[in-house]
């Protein structure tokens, strides 16, 4: 068997930069290390070739009878800068004490690493394993997986007859506590356009006759959430379904602590819809947000000019049950109907996502309808990860949003067991990135019994 | 004498962009030529340093006991950019029918030269003018006359005994009808910044437990207007007079034409103050604007950010007997007042300047106290305007400010006549800005009759 750490040392010194075609050496040796370590531990490797980056299948097992597993990964990463800030070098992965420092470490090399590990150390002791595996790598992750849903409905046939998908790009709150995500937030992404006179105009020789877009967009922005805390748009929560106790309950295990989570943002107070702690809130209910808002004057100190445009950009996040597309329909109506006449206005349609939601056997009141493979998977996964990290894991909802996931779900057929792995500290996104090897060798043993329990042996 | 035009012409080629020090040389070579001209007409010039552009004041007549009368202009003209967009040259001034194009033919060159010309024209015939004539000409006038409070401060024991001010830097609407502008709006800026987190967050992870930045302001800046289109501010009102009678029907005078300024303005409708109709708004009512907003992303297509701060910069213009310091003092409680105290706020103060009006004599039901060379110097004004122009002047406020004219009415105690000049298709502080040559024509015989009857000859 190969050496977890140092291919991964050897798959992050590959720069897989997504993004920047400056890094379209390290996309292709990333994809050709993953493809051929793959093809070393026995797995048929497919290329898929996309419109940017291809997307690598690789799967071992033929027998149709046999439990069929999808692993997802991802081989790209994010951008390293501001390179500065880095301890030692981005795409140069080092060892300090029990972390391995590097671009992509956590995100996702790190993860995906223990479940190749894991499978091939696995396939070295049973070769004969009684069990279909298929590794589905795509290297658009961190540019939101453009290319994706083409490939999916191009391999649904092949692809759909999988039990489930197993993956490790969620996070975890500390080294003994493992959660599964089950659940994360869908999308509705606008921009609100408005526009009033045909040029900015002077505000003294025409300020008090015509209505500023600022006003006007701020006015509708305000008319947006009421004093509740709660989204303002008829409708918004008639889909979002009760919170159920077991997911309460399973909360407060967590123990999040308040005070902390105030400190870490920095905020004076919290702001919540009522009813919802901010624990609660992130993870059981929708929001409407404002990521960015713009126009007239924004230089240093002032210029009296009325502006003939502004904009706001919106998003939406959504719980279980809400469907984007009417989601997006109630707001759009609310927007006309609260604009003034006095203005003009566009909206920009964006993207949107669907929220996603897998209930885990033996929790909810009502056991859920899923194939036997699954709730022996999601039991497999807790049995094991009770044994290696020494707690059960709590199964959560989260409040971000992983578009494939639901996507897989639409496409498919398919639920998804996210077995979590990152810690608050590995640092995603930003400098001195690192995963800790601990949990990375605890994650291979889990992932490993998981599999193996599957395939009954 | 001189010919008008031709030195008109030459005073436009010297390109005195006063905010960009690459003008420099144009900035001396105007001044230069102006104080020169200044000198071959038989005053005495003295060029007063600032901090930047020198101050020309240029004196004939020493009789303590004559009228005096300072004439302000300014010899700065704003950029030209975008140079493409001129027909001809900003900076090669030519004549094309009855105007003459160029930066700065009409603000503030040619009105100048217009003065200039009348009083070299009347010191011929007269030389011995029983007049204290004084020019103040600033070089700073489009970047806000930073020197000038300054200047009328050390120069105050001088020019305080002068009787008023005369000068052409306002609007008229037509070639036959002037205005005497008598009132201008006062300014108070500030800008609102609101943070909450500590940095952008993921409006996944975090959206739902604490307020937006944009929300927080959006709040703010749609509580201060009210729906009957007044400035929400308890208080904002108390000191604006109720509009003379005389006032309204000099406004009717004009006979503005809503319909054509709702299309000059490209609005799909007005928004005034209830009571008011648009032209009365921008001359009787006190405003407030935002002038600019900003926060989070701007770029296009989408980032799901929650920004940790935003900003909003706001102006109020302000009536006749409004006061800069007590506004500002209730835009501030109030702002305070309405603030939520789950994010933090700052408030930056900007500038402010006072409004100013001046009452013609025989107008108001109430005789304005004022000096009688002053009152001489209207009835002489609207006597020459009639019989120049075929039509007395409109006594009209303007909606914009003109913070000199409040200064020099606090630190000298002067006011002013505002005789205008520009028409609307001059095209101020744009390409192809010009100046209409018969306008110009009548205006130096305006301007001849009224200084020769202030001397009694």
């Amino acid at each position: 068997m190969f050496d977890p750490v140092e291919k991964l040392k050897e798959f992050v010194s590959h720069a897989s930069v997504s993004t920047d075609p400056a890094f379209a050496a390290g996309m292709r040796d990333a994809q050709t290390f993953v493809s051929d370590l793959l093809a070393s531990i026995g797995f048929e490797v497919e290329v898929v070739k996309t419109k940017l980056h291809p997307i690598v299948l690789a799967s071992r097992g033929t027998d149709a009878s046999w439990p069929h597993v999808i692993i997802y990964g991802h081989y790209d990463v994010q951008p390293a800068d501001p390179l500065e800030l880095w301890e030692s070098p981005a795409f140069a992965p080092e060892v300090r004490g029990d972390r391995i420092y590097g671009r992509g470490t956590a995100d996702n090399k790190g993860p995906l690493m223990t479940h190749i590990a894991a499978v091939g150390r696995l396939l070295e002791q049973e070769p004969d394993l009684p069990l279909r595996i298929t590794f589905m790598l795509e290297g658009e992750e961190e540019m939101g997986s453009p290319s994706f849903p083409r490939f999916l409905a191009d391999y649904r046939e092949r692809l759909q007859a999988a039990d489930f998908v197993f993956l490790s790009d969620t996070g975890i709150p500390s080294p003994d506590q493992v959660v599964i995500t089950c659940g994360l937030r869908g999308l509705v992404l606008c921009e609100v356009e408005v526009t009033t006179a045909k040029s900015d105009l002077h505000s003294g020789l025409h300020g008090g006759v015509l209505r500023n877009p600022i006003q006007a967009l701020s006015e509708l922005c305000a008319s947006l959430h009421g004093p509740d805390g709660r989204v303002n748009i008829p409708g918004f929560y008639d889909d979002v379904l009760e919170v159920e106790e077991w997911e309460k309950t399973e909360l407060k295990k967590l123990g999040g602590d308040d005070a902390a989570y105030q400190k870490f943002l920095g905020v004076p107070a919290f702001y919540t819809p009522q009813g919802f702690s901010p624990l609660e809130a992130i993870r059981f209910m929708p929001t409407l947000e404002f990521n960015g808002i713009g126009g007239g004057y924004q230089g240093a100190g002032s210029k009296t000019v009325i502006p003939s445009r502004a904009f706001v950009k919106i998003s939406c996040r959504l719980v279980a049950n809400q469907d984007p597309v009417k989601i997006r329909q109630l707001l759009y109506q609310t927007i006309r109907k609260r604009m003034p006449a006095d203005v003009n206005f566009k909206i920009h349609d964006d993207h949107d996502g669907q929220p996603y939601v897998v209930v885990p056997p033996d929790r909810a009141n009502t056991p859920p309808n899923q194939s036997p493979v699954l709730a022996a998977a999601f039991r497999a996964a807790d049995q094991a990860i009770g044994d290696v990290f020494g707690n059960p894991p709590l199964y959560l909802r989260e409040g971000g949003s992983v578009p494939i996931i639901a996507q897989i779900k639409q496409t498919l057929g398919l639920d998804s067991v996210m077995f979590g792995l990152f810690l608050p500290e590995d640092n995603l996104h930003a400098p001195n990135e690192s995963f800790d090897l601990r949990v990375m060798e605890r994650g291979m043993r889990v992932s490993e019994q998981v599999l193996r329990s599957l395939a009954g042996c």
